[in-house]
């Protein structure tokens, strides 16, 4: 069998993945496995993320943005843990249906984004699937030794600081599922692009990782929910959290549905996929985050306090909201 | 929303993963990421592989097999690379069938391996599908700085070395799926049962890692095909490799089967599942390597000679044998 011809899937990931593959660790992805020498004194920080077509993404979604999201939603958790990216891992399930052209178009999005991100393709693993398309990502960062930004350390009389807006991207996802409610929430035409933009591909802050490493005590990347993920930072935390709603950032559309339809304020406090960061600063933290973050080119906007006790309250003209779903899952 | 309840996932993780996270960078599977400190002066390893239910594993396989097949997959992976095994991340793709019970079952099974292996749960993700149940993992080792054995060093004048028996899963998987094979292939009721095993749970080499780290000019684990996989190993080093399949190890059970169906010899020699290592080794390290191997209790067997040129050449009662196809390929 001399001169055997390289299977399909060979082909392919030669054709599509190869030039994704510019780290010297990837091998050019011929070998079993990718290598990397993380940068002297530090952590490798691990996270893994994906997308099932379906049920993270709508299966009419360009090819473009599906390993783009895939690979943001972990560039996200390696931000909000202060990492480096250092490059990731990309395994592919694909039903029969999926051809060439979407192959490509697949690896020209995510190629631009691990460009973007500082993020280079290590390897990875293509099967086919009887079932949905499905991108399961590992990335990996660094961090100096022993400084991952954790959950569990946020402290009483700590300030709560969020970047970005919260809940457009969970409007965004309704919008896109029942178009009627652009007129029903009075949008603008660019109100209406910006909220399913905002579903569509997240914007992680990786550009804030240096800052939240160097300054938060503690932090999380907000993908399940405002309310949901700041309740997990308290109950690993150990402490309470309140929050002024009134000061939560929002953008003009999210303030126009809920002018429209005041339930929207809970959609948006609880709703997933913001991937924004929502962290802790100690209180002689505080003004060097801030420069740090304007340097950066993140908003960020303070929302409350933590406080001894437990449980994360969102305190709205002098009540407690109660949230019927306080914490987005797809499982 | 004090005292928010946890979601399903949260709950799930806890009970059923929590338990085999016991490395202290998978912070208890509290936190977005995990953190790894690699020894120092070493590089980290990565590799990823997973099993979709009715790709790679039978719908009716045990939920105790399928984790364990899956971490197998990525721990011969490091084994051929010379890597010490340094922990693993789990996603998890579930459809609404699957029940605690089975989750409790998998659990166990990916748990005593995570412990036989030394190779601890550091993180993952878990999600609902629509789909087949499917399993990805991300598994990480340690090699000294530059050190990691490739695919593409194999140099003219080498000795090829496989590890173990080669074939058994390839006939394992056709047996399960018409058990009259055995009749046919006058196969005793062990070595039916020899050959099914092979092919529903791998024994990787690891035991070897370390010989192949300070001995192996190039490794590949054989998981495509021991014809297919060397081919890869000669296209990546430039050079070639001759073969005699006399003496290619195969069990009793194999070389039962063969004695029937002379068929069989190719499904045997380009038949995937083995999870064995093939490796070269320059003239001066073959001692040094058999007594390692011997030390670690893994059976090595040599089987040809790299030379100049390109290909794997098969050579059989002095014919070059042609394979139908060469590598199996899932994709």
């Amino acid at each position: 069998m001399p001169n055997s011809p390289e299977s399909a899937e060979d082909r392919l990931i030669a054709r599509y993945f190869r030039p994704l593959a510019k780290h010297p660790g990837a091998l050019g992805l011929v070998d079993d496995a990718a290598v990397i020498a993380p940068p002297p004194g530090c952590d490798v920080v691990l996270t893994t993320d994906g997308v099932i077509s379906g049920v993270h993404a709508f299966p009419d979604d360009r090819p473009e943005n599906i390993g783009r999201k895939a690979l943001r939603m972990n560039l996200s958790d390696l931000a909000a843990k202060g990492a480096t990216p250092l490059g990731f891992l990309l395994s592919l399930a694909l039903p029969a249906a999926i051809d060439e052209a979407w192959l490509a178009a697949f690896a020209v999005g995510l190629g631009e984004d691990a460009e973007r991100y500082g993020c280079p393709l290590l390897g990875g693993d293509t099967d086919r699937t009887p079932g949905p398309t499905s991108v399961s990502i590992a990335a990996f960062g660094a961090v100096p030794h022993g400084k991952m930004v954790q959950r569990s350390t946020a402290k009483p009389g700590d300030h709560i600081i969020v970047t970005g807006t919260i809940g457009d991207a969970a409007l965004g996802v309704l919008l896109r599922r029942d178009e009627s409610l652009a007129k029903r929430w009075r949008l603008s035409e660019a109100m209406s692009a910006h909220l399913k933009q905002r579903y569509l591909l997240p914007e992680p802050r990786n550009a804030l990782a240096h800052a939240v490493l160097q300054n938060a005590s503690a932090a999380i990347d907000v993908s399940d929910g405002l309310a949901g993920d700041l309740a997990k930072l308290c109950r690993a935390s150990g402490a309470a959290a309140e929050i002024d709603v009134a000061r939560v950032p929002l953008s003009d559309a999210v303030r126009a549905a809920i002018a429209a339809d005041p339930a929207m304020m809970e959609t948006a406090l609880s709703g997933g996929d913001d991937y924004e960061i929502v962290l802790t600063l100690a209180p002689d933290k505080l003004a060097a985050f801030r420069t740090a973050a304007h340097s950066a080119g993140v908003a960020v906007t303070e929302i409350g306090r933590m406080a001894a006790g437990q449980g994360a309250r969102f305190l709205h003209e002098g009540k407690t909201l109660s949230f019927a779903r306080p914490s987005y899952s797809h499982f």
